[in-house]
């Protein structure tokens, strides 16, 4: 392992256009919901036909369903159609994230493709900066557990929790990475694990329940996640478990960092009671039995050890430098 | 829902015979691999098979490999096998559970099919008293969250930890039960939620990450479990995932209860230290990227609420009442 941390090997990307694109007539997204056993496009060449893609998961997480509604909106003032009812469908795929409202909102002064690829290269930029800011909060030789997928696939290239743990993965700092499969939909095992694979970080897929277990067993040094929106007192939404290895880590006296850009970030929300909270079918979990189904949950800013955005490292009390920050980002 | 507290409706009861016994040649279980989509037997027409059936898991839950075991040990006597044979195989199907060896050391004693049958018989009945020991444990209206299976199908009859739920459901005193899915093999999605629909209490199975999202909703008022192993001192192992309801439970100021017979009690374990915990074939996890699979985890007496056995409610300090009745029971 020694060796391994003084010289990492070389990184293989995964390229931004591969994740999501406009081609001439259609934005073409990488199916998600095919990986890892295969790498097929999904081609959407109308607005409901993206947000239905977007519904569905086959792109998700929510910088990259921003940009690639950003394209989408792109692609409606190409084709003549009305940009409200675009913007609207859009905007009702899925209600949590809060990048798709802020991209779409950049998209209506300025339907262009030109603005829509800006968002998409901000975007990758964006999550180099997080990977730049986040490195200071990950010790020596760290074991690192993450949730869901925050990777390339998640922002449309480098990702936010993949992107810090790849930067200080280069710094020398990454030992290990534990893999929260994350049911229902298993974006830790099929995603995360993917996208760690092809960058040759060491890694291992746990089931959701040995998360506590290995923090009590001290193979865990800190926690890194994505966000779906954060709230301005820093009450973090993220996939549903989220908030359970924050409680977790807390007992732990385990840090939990949040990496999310600022277009994560949602003023208007006062606090995470404010945050719609997703329900999907419940088939999703089982076939057979009743079930239920909430896609995320809402982190206490009490249990964020940290919020890392493009523009820095945030510490309690967020309630005062967050808004400064979305106030200077907008 | 009052008119279900104050009537629940008939109970249809998994038979004991159903999910393990001895016939003329034979150990038959219900492979519970199989369920809920099919209700298939399986034959063992030896010990190292009977073996087999328990490290693949078509018989499982501490009590009931317990049962399984002392009816191979008969079976084995029958047929002239060597029985020091037949122990040493049986017991080292599986590493966790105690009552295995339990069981496997009465029967050295009396390797009767007389004697097998009375383990089983006072497994069930246990379980019953049990039951009735729980109920003061739930609150009227009680949102009761579980995790894996601790039914019918884990004991050979009735349950420990479903028992209870059943019999404060019983005493209208239950309004859902929150059937953890328990991943891997997902044990609460296929065998206790099974079982609860049987009997007619109202449940839902979900994701296990979701269980503190549901407690910080004020969604459950008490989480109730089976054990695989108590130490001396309280320490529980059981399902991984456990110690992580624990945590979240102490965090959420709701009860952990703990319903296990006296056989599960290891008074030579003086902590959980002293635990062995299995760890399974990662492929149970993911078969195609590396993974780490422990089975099981420990949870501190600390976090343990109450423990209940056929003999009544143990409160902390564990380390007082558990060694008095291991050796009342013995």
């Amino acid at each position: 392992m020694g060796a391994r941390l003084v010289s990492p090997p070389r990184m293989s990307e995964l390229a931004p256009h591969r994740i999501v694109r406009l081609e001439d007539d259609a934005v073409v997204v990488l199916d998600q919901r095919l990986l890892p056993g295969e790498e097929a496009d999904l081609r959407c060449s109308t607005a409901p036909e993206l947000a239905e893609a977007i519904r569905v998961l086959a792109v998700r997480g929510a910088p990259a369903i921003g940009v690639a509604a950003a394209y989408g909106m792109a692609l409606a003032a190409e084709r003549g159609d009305d940009l409200d009812i675009a913007f609207e469908t859009l905007a009702a795929s899925r209600p949590t994230a809060v990048n798709l409202r802020w991209a779409l909102e950049a998209m209506r002064d300025d339907p262009t493709r030109e603005r829509a690829e800006r968002i998409h290269v901000d975007e990758v930029e964006r999550c180099r900066r997080m990977g730049e800011h986040a490195v200071e909060l990950f010790p020596a030789g760290a074991r690192v557990l993450t949730h869901c997928n925050a990777g390339g696939l998640a922002t449309g290239g480098y990702g936010t929790a993949v992107g810090a743990i790849r930067a200080a993965y280069e710094a020398g700092l990454v030992a290990q990475v534990w893999v929260d499969e994350t049911r229902p939909l298993l974006q830790g095992a099929r995603l995360t694990a993917w996208e760690l694979e092809q960058l040759g970080i060491p890694h291992a897929v746990i089931v959701d329940g040995a998360a506590a277990s290995l923090m009590a067993r001290g193979e865990v040094d800190v926690v890194v996640t994505g966000a779906d929106r954060i709230a301005a007192n820093g009450d973090t939404a993220n996939k549903i478990g989220t908030y359970s290895l924050a409680v977790l880590a807390r007992h732990h006296g385990l840090p939990l960092v949040v990496v999310a850009p600022t277009s994560t970030l949602d003023p208007a929300a006062a606090t995470g009671d404010e945050i719609p909270i997703e329900e999907r079918d419940p088939g999703e979990v089982t076939q057979r039995f009743a079930a239920r189904n909430p896609a995320f949950d809402v982190t206490p800013a009490e249990l964020v050890s940290a919020i890392v955005t493009e523009r820095g490292v945030h510490r309690a009390p967020y309630a005062e430098s967050l808004p400064r920050e979305t106030a200077a980002a907008r």
